[in-house]
């Protein structure tokens, strides 16, 4: 006996090599209990959290319909809320085929991690933004996946690129798979496709036989007038997965999110989600069963895309006002997130810890790239933090950049 | 255009090949909305929810602490809520080591993924109790493990068997890799191991440097006096991981579970779980922290104990009544189900729908094996169904067992 575990080092699978810390989970760990103001995660502003709403809804759900809110439930969702859901999608203009059917998952990265592990095979390509959302290269990358990256501008991905780069992807013998976007008020950037590149992006899908996911987190929060159709609705041939969460339009602590798809991808994802956590939390889904009914939600999302448009302006104007000269950036249109090039030089990771010793933390632009690149790039978060304190970080990034650049003799 | 997709079996990863419906699951669908008595499922019975206590405390949690309790949260769970955690399984007599770490799990059938996924590699074998929790075998079946199958007798495991079952399988070319085991109520059979056998499994897992899973959601609910010591608690290496939940002990649609063990390990499941779902419900989390200090946990813990006693011992007196002779049984010790032998020629999975169509559901034997044995034998819920169906369900099951016995001749 004695024989004491010291080092666990050789139990651990082989695909334990492929983990990596998400830069953004790191991140917030790293300020937790510092007095650090964080633009660093995707966080709501409390300020818009419905919680008198949502008290008088969990009491009335746990006193009424406790039997079956507190009992397991199915792997796929509550029925009488998969069909608020699609209601819900619905009346936002998103197109629910009869093939359709809606899974509920816990947060939408459940259902990003389910569809990585149900279609994804080591070398089947997947075509992103670039930038995207880390979490989800972290995702399939873990599955294996290559990238095909596809730069963007104001108006989101280059889809005019697309055929080039599926050609050069196949001529390098990669399955190209899937097409991962988040094509309305984009994360990282804030860019909003227009409907003639979604068409040119849903043609392509057609031609080379993609899958699309359409990742949607953020389209109920568009400050400017953008015109803009979801993918899923422009898509006839079942092609388009659609993504939504609770997360942004009532509460991210309930961790619900949906996804609608054809049924033979939901059941081969309810499969997968059987052995993963049988189902979501019940009592969260009642809870946003309520709130969608009683309008809770539409209140949520009207009240915070108010505050969220404000906040934006309010960063703009301090980027613009603080700043080194040769930053850039995409105005967001929409969304929780900026995305600023700082001048060629910095390297955002490397200048980190400069930030937060002086009171700050943004995630560095490189986890949002397949490929390494955007050394010199950040994301900032503004829908978390109050006003005085969105200018006080903005300015504080803007100070961070200007002492490293001296300290490199820029 | 017009490419549309109908078949998408072409789309799936290869991994998806390995997916099977949880028999549980699937005959839980099979059931909902027809007027079956389900003695399937691992339902709590809905008597023992504390509904009230629950939905005071919900509401209180969401206006006095709504900003956090709606809010993204760690990926291991809410820092006060671990700390409890590690407080309530102390308080139940289970060791918990200084280098040991509390990860909160979306189900412990999360934390019994995220295991696989972290420590299995193909061809990694896992030392099993024959029958064993079905949901667990199908998950490491998934992540290719094979198995070692060892019988078990009234006192669970019979752990005089190990070393040579061990030496079998290395001689096989097998990675002997980890025990999982139901120690205490054993699902499915209801037997407790006693602690010289657990002793005897703790040193050969130390000699032959195992890891050993004790999945342990039952240990609460012991109706006979059965002296035991956690594994947890017997371990000194460090070996256990200790997996709990509060599906049986406060409600199933909290969706929380909860594993104790050593920080790499911890650590590993961290960054697992940072991909499948970021983290678990906030609001569960708080919910069931005020329901541990205030003592609702404890009471539903002695309010379900007697419930579950009084189910236990009318399913015994009605199985001794009504079922055919050549069928024998453990009694269950604890916990919530009973594991029925008929006579040899019953096959239970081929019976099933003369049950279901009679009015009655079980999980057929087969299921819970990892060889493929245990056709005559079936697993019968007692928690869920009250007194009068619990009796009715019995009955109807030992009749349709009678019936197909005479259909085949026997």
């Amino acid at each position: 006996m004695g024989n004491r575990l010291r080092d666990l080092s050789g139990k651990f699978s082989a695909a334990t090599r492929a983990l990596r810390p998400s830069e953004v989970r790191e991140i917030l760990a790293l300020t937790e209990n510092r007095k650090v103001l964080s633009l660093a995660g995707g966080l709501p502003g409390p300020e818009v959290f419905p919680k008198e709403d949502l008290a008088r809804i969990a009491s009335r759900v746990l006193e009424e319909l406790g039997d079956s809110a507190l009992q397991y439930s199915p792997t796929l969702g509550v029925m009488p809320f998969r069909e608020a859901v699609a209601d819900f999608v619905r009346s936002k203009g998103v197109k629910v085929l009869s093939d359709d059917r809606v899974a509920v998952t816990t947060g939408s990265q459940e259902a990003i991690y389910l569809l990585a592990m149900t279609l994804i095979n080591p070398k089947d390509a997947i075509i992103v933004e670039s930038p995207t959302y880390l979490a989800a290269l972290n995702v399939f990358r873990y599955y294996g996946a290559e990238f095909v990256s596809v730069p963007l501008d104001e108006n989101g991905m280059k889809t005019e690129l697309l055929e080039d780069k599926i050609k050069e992807a196949k001529s390098k013998g990669l399955n190209v798979k899937l097409v991962y976007t988040v094509a309305t008020c984009h994360n990282p950037t804030g860019v909003i496709m227009p409907d003639d590149r979604r068409k040119e992006l849903l043609e392509v899908a057609s031609k080379y036989d993609l899958l699309v996911i359409e990742d949607d987190p953020y389209s109920f929060f568009v400050f400017d007038e953008v015109p803009f159709t979801p993918l899923k609705t422009l898509d006839s041939e079942g092609r388009v997965i659609y993504l939504g969460t609770f997360s942004k339009i009532l509460a991210p602590g309930l961790r619900l999110g949906y996804m609608v798809a054809d049924r033979q991808i939901t059941r081969m994802v309810e499969l997968a989600k059987q052995m993963v956590d049988l189902h979501s939390s019940t009592l969260s889904q009642y809870i946003a069963l309520y709130a969608l009914k009683e309008g809770v939600v539409e209140r949520t999302i009207q009240k915070a895309r108010v505050f969220y448009r404000e906040k934006r302006d309010i960063m703009v104007e301090t980027l613009e006002k603080y700043m080194p000269e040769g930053s850039h950036w995409f105005k967001p249109r929409g969304g929780l997130f900026a995305f600023i090039y700082l001048p060629d030089g910095v390297d955002t990771s490397d200048m980190l810890p400069m930030a937060i010793e002086r009171g700050v933390a943004y995630v560095p632009g490189r986890s949002f790239f397949s490929d390494g690149s955007g050394v010199n790039a950040m994301r900032i978060n503004f829908s978390y933090l109050p006003p005085d304190k969105l200018r006080e970080g903005i300015r504080l990034i803007a100070e961070t950049a200007k002492d490293y650049m001296k300290s490199k003799g820029k």
